[in-house]
């Protein structure tokens, strides 16, 4: 390609590094440079090639940027690098906080209508692609039920709860989804399913020499919010074995609208859209990437402010042309 | 609502009668006539209050319908009338006859875009929901591979190669996908899959008094492009058996990507898409009716010529403001 589509990362965790590869796999990309807020020098990348600055020379290099990827966390970390960035840059990410999707929404939309950029947000699997899905099969299907399931796959955040539990050396914990709820949802019956009834909790951890193994599953199991409401398998391993059978972060899930359609709702209807992942940050990363061929096509052809994948034309995300979608894909 | 989009229909056949149905189901339309090229005053339709006229009619009424569905057959009405109306209605249909696409799009194309109007062509699901998740696989994971299957349901093509061997009174033919070859998409092997190893075709055939059988059986088996490629299962029935246990026209199907990221493409991913469809007709015809939201609103914001899946921002499907989007399905 003879322009390539410049990308920049913001960050570089799980997601940035997922990011770094993904650019690889898009020929109309190239990967210009990383941005961290450690010590550049300490950064080692898999592009050697490709410089590493600190985030604060970020505005320096705007013109060599078409659109930056952040990369960093919800919580803290795109509530406030997504709003000041995007007064610059045309940007990506994958702010998943649900509950506060409208408020930040509203905040990139302002900084990025100011700058005359791009901020597609919310960008991965679910806030994303699981978020389609449900769009899809409510405008498809009027008449129905909405069911998303997680897994199996890690959830990080009841991992790290679990590791804050007094004796814990570490842990990962799984969500499972319940077979029998997925089953009963394909047949159409329509179920109005309990927290518990939908997931499994399954939770490897390594407690410290000497620890109280009983206190420690008995705190897990009846955590508020993360684990009270499920039903919680606790296994105790070793170190060895976590680092052995749990290096990885697989993750997935199921989207499933289940409706009917006909003269008087007779004829049973069901969407399934499923993800098998064997490494979630990767996955997300290859999300945000055709998201990022969007947001830089849309604010070429002059459009700006806050964008999610709702608003996406889903050609802008390929890099082949329409005639060749349409000949090929349709 | 105080301006609902006036929808009428062209084709008073499964696909039309389908079309009728999904439109009461979307409280934001209404549907305001009936076309058809037989006497009007035939049609039986299932909603009385709406008036049928014959198609030679159409132009006269123009200024009353915002979205013309295109309810006719691929083969020999919907190459005709979706370029000709296209000039004066927005329209939709449902054309699916794969190879031909660029063919019609290019005419569409020119005849939408000299009218102002938008001709949202190849609507459904395969052309249509399908080809947007193949889409997706595709630029999500660019280092994978892509399988669609379809079924089991009904091939009203096959049935109907069936129809016309000598001595057979009535058939219908199933289109089976083979479990094996699932197993072996979603076990991550990209198995090479010839024609006979992805579906099986299972046949009830109603046979003429005193036809012979055999023969039938041998004719169908060996038919060429239809049947000599596959596994094929030949049942013979009487005409109240297919009557009774074959009067629906169910479908669905699988749309599967199996692909790669990481460094070395050594994580493998699995994106899934399914249908399970009790009626493959009024499953088209929701489709359709949403994208008649779509093309209405595109023309609304001044955007003219021919469009598909691919083109339409997946917000203007639904009823529901970016807002409400945004909060409950995002």
């Amino acid at each position: 390609m003879s322009n390539p589509i410049r990308i920049a990362i913001l960050g570089y965790g799980n997601l940035g590094r997922g990011v770094e590869l993904a650019v690889r796999a898009n020929e109309d990309m190239k990967l210009v440079a990383f941005f961290t807020r450690r010590d550049p020098a300490s950064l080692k990348t898999n592009t050697p090639g490709v410089p590493v600055y600190h985030m604060d020379q970020l505005l320096e290099k705007k013109d060599e940027i078409d659109v930056l990827m952040l990369c960093g966390g919800s919580a803290k970390d795109l509530p406030v690098q997504s709003v000041e960035y995007a007064k610059y840059f045309n940007i990506v990410d994958s702010f998943d906080t649900h509950a506060k999707i409208p408020e930040h929404f509203a905040a990139c939309d302002k900084s990025a209508a100011e700058g005359g950029k791009i901020a597609l947000i919310s960008v991965g699997w679910d806030p994303g692609m699981f978020s389609l899905q449900r769009l899809l099969g409510n405008c498809i299907l009027p008449n129905g039920s909405d069911y998303t399931f997680w897994g199996k796959g890690v959830s990080q955040g009841h991992s790290d709860a679990i590791r804050r539990i007094d004796g814990v050396a570490d842990a990962k914990q799984y969500t499972i989804p319940v077979d029998d709820a997925l089953l009963r949802v394909r047949a159409g019956e329509n179920p109005v399913l309990t927290t518990r009834e939908k997931h499994i909790r399954e939770c490897f951890v390594v407690a410290e020499d000497g620890a109280d193994l009983a206190r420690i599953e008995t705190e897990i199991k009846t955590m508020p919010n993360y684990f009270a409401d499920y039903d919680t398998i606790v296994h105790f391993i070793s170190a060895e074995e976590l680092a052995l059978d749990h290096a990885g972060i697989p993750h997935g899930g199921f989207v499933m609208r289940s409706g009917v359609t006909g003269l008087n709702g007779e004829t049973q209807q069901m969407i399934e859209y499923s993800l098998k992942l064997g490494s979630n940050p990767e996955f997300t990363a290859s999300v945000l990437v055709c998201y990022a061929r969007a947001a830089y096509r849309m604010n070429a052809r002059g459009e700006s402010g806050c964008k999610t994948v709702f608003d996406v034309p889903p050609a802008l995300l390929s890099p082949k042309s329409g005639e060749e979608l349409r000949k090929n894909l349709l």
